[in-house]
Formats: C-alpha cells, sequence, structure tokens
C-alpha cells in the first residue's frame, strides 16, 4: 500500500511571484524523493483549458456574468480534481497546484462580492470536503501586483479590473489564509531573496512533518 | 410603457419533435401580431455556444464528470438568460427557448440521479425566481425518440446514454411537466397530424389568456 500523495497550492494575486514559487517549491518536492504532478486552474486537463478559454476571453459585446464566471471556475476545478488531483493522490503522487479553490474564494467571494451563500454550495458539490495538505499564499499589495503583471505584457479580462477588486480581493485572501491552520503566508513585499529563504523554508518544515 | 414580452419553451427528450413544435409555436406567435427572438440551450450567444460545445463534445480519455456537466449547463444558461432572454422580455419581444431549466432538471436531475438539494442552489444562483411564462412539455417514449434521433444522424456524447438514462429523464420530466400550472404535456405517440393541432391548440389557448 503506497502511503497517498499530498496536495500542496500556490496562492495570490496576480504578480506575487507564484511561477517562481511553483518552481522552488517543486524542487523542494523533488528532492525529498516524491513523485510530483503540477497542476494550474482554471484548467489542468483539455476540457478546464477549454472552459479556462471561455472564462478568460473577451465576449466583446456580451457581458461575462458573476454567475457564469463562478459556475465555470467550479467546473473546470470538477474535471481537474477527479480525472487528474485525486488519481494521482491515490497512486501516491504529490501535486503541485498553481492555484485551487481559494482562489475562486478570494476573486469571486471577495473581488465580485459574491456572498458566501451562493459559493459554499458549489464547493460542496464540487469538493466533497476535499481541500489542500498545505497552501502557500504570496501576499502582494494590488498595486505592485499589477505592476510587474503589466511588466509581462497583455492583461486579460479579469486582470483588466480596477484596483479596488483586488483590494477586496487581497482582503478576503489574508483572511482565509489567517483562518486556515494548513497555510503560511509569505510576504513578496520583501527582497526576493528574502522571500525565496521563507518559502524553501515553509516547505521544508511542511515536508519535516 | 411596453408590456413586457413572455417566455414560452419547448422541452423533451431527443425525438420528441422539439424543432418541428417550434416551428409551428412561432407561427402562432407571430401571427398574434408579437415580435419574438428564438434561442436554443444549452446556448445562444457566444459564450454559451462555446459552452455547449465543452459539454456536447466527446474529450476521450477524460471523463466528463457529472458536477461540470451540471455546472456548465447553469453557466450557460446564466448567459443566455442575462444577455438575450431577460432584455428581450423588458423590450416586449416575446422569447422562444428550444430547452430551459426543466431540461438540467430532468437530464441531470432525474437522468443523472443528481439529488434536487444540489441543483436547486444551482437554480437559486442562476434563475433567482425567473421561471417561463409557458412550457409545451412533449412527451415521447425514449426507445421511439431515440429511433428518430438516430435516423437523423450521428449522436452526441449525451445522445449516447443508455435507455435507462433516458427512461429517468422522461419520468422526471412527466413529473415536473404534472407539478407545473404554466405547463401542457403533448402526446407525440399520436399521429404527427394530430400533435400539430395539439400545440396549436395549446397556444391559442395560451395566447388567447
Amino acid at each position: 500500500m503506497i502511503p497517498a500523495g499530498k496536495f500542496v497550492v500556490i496562492e495570490g494575486l496576480e504578480g506575487a511571484g507564484k511561477s517562481t514559487a511553483v518552481s522552488i517549491v517543486k524542487s523542494c518536492i523533488e528532492q525529498a524523493g516524491h513523485k510530483l504532478t503540477c497542476t494550474r486552474e482554471p484548467g489542468g486537463t483539455a476540457m478546464a483549458e477549454a472552459i479556462r478559454e471561455c472564462v478568460k476571453k473577451d465576449w466583446q459585446h456580451e457581458t461575462v456574468t458573476t454567475e457564469a464566471e463562478l459556475l465555470l471556475m467550479y467546473a473546470a476545478r470538477a474535471q481537474l480534481l477527479h480525472n487528474v488531483i485525486l488519481p494521482a493522490l491515490d497512486d501516491g503522487v504529490w501535486v503541485l497546484g498553481d492555484r485551487h479553490d481559494m482562489s475562486s474564494q478570494a476573486y469571486q467571494g471577495g473581488g465580485r462580492e459574491i456572498p458566501h451563500s451562493l459559493i459554499q454550495p458549489l464547493r460542496d458539490i464540487t469538493l466533497k470536503g476535499f481541500c489542500p495538505d498545505f497552501t502557500l499564499y504570496l501576499d502582494v499589495e494590488p498595486s505592485e501586483g499589477l505592476k510587474r503583471a503589466r511588466g509581462r505584457g497583455e492583461l486579460d479580462r479579469i486582470e483588466q479590473l480596477d484596483i479596488a477588486f483586488f483590494e477586496r480581493t487581497r482582503a478576503r485572501y489574508l483572511s482565509l489564509a489567517e483562518q486556515d491552520p494548513h497555510c503560511v503566508i509569505i510576504d513578496t513585499m520583501q527582497s526576493i531573496e528574502q522571500v525565496h529563504v521563507d518559502i524553501k523554508h515553509a516547505m521544508q518544515q511542511f515536508l519535516a512533518l
């Protein structure tokens, strides 16, 4: 009987440094001798990537309703969870997620201000109580995060929203992260070197458990 | 102040004769002097049609989860409702829908056996109490409906399901139709002529209200 894999998630606003964090965390897990698969949300399966396209695309004259955006995020999550994450964990493979459910709670719940009473049933349908073993939340001031993201080129439909949207998203992220005993907050307003040290330190502590 | 339009929906299994019913009902509404727009579900907007593609497609090695299927149906419905149906009705235009929410309740609730307690929150999020003014449910025995549908060519992912799935879907359709005071059941196992007479009669009664 192989021990089940662990699900580790990187969360944070645009420009918080998720991609760099993913590569550091990947190295830490692999160095500890675990097999690993990486995912991103929304996406990570052929169908979930098609759903991602629907969500991210600028539909010109068609308003993307907050309801559809929310439902699509959970539809993509259902596909990834049941086709990739759960089978991998069952096989003893670790999974490293670039975003997961905390993103929907922060962006759709905080940013879009959709009440928790509407989001919770979707979590129940999709996750059935499943949650990550460990989450690294990379905290960044929205103005700084967006400045970094803009430096990378074109922003998508969601990334074009106003700063108040990202302030609400960050506030919800912080509140969720503080309440979650399996989440560590990384302050990415520090020097890059210190951020990397903090990420490695947090991962080493989790891997030693 | 223009009086609001009415929302009329055609429901039924594959091969029940929805397309013919749509053209008869369209004529009845237009002859009564109303402006009309026709929709289909899932679909009816650029984004909702992209979502329809996701739902209908055979994703080969990827299982389409019942959860994702359900969430996508409501995501497409949210887009159509807020971008097409509600604005048309507000402008005094009638809307004729080839399928609407009764389909999700029948196929996902009845056919897929998803509990009502999971579907109802999605109805709340998406519809917020909105419902059709009039529904024509075209009843057909599944074996006969599928025979007619097969005659039209290739069946999609959902239409390839076993007969027991369609028996459960029909049973749920009948139970919903019987409980809905704004729904008329048309027996499509009769002669085509009689079916057409019954549809016209039902529409004339509704239009005279």
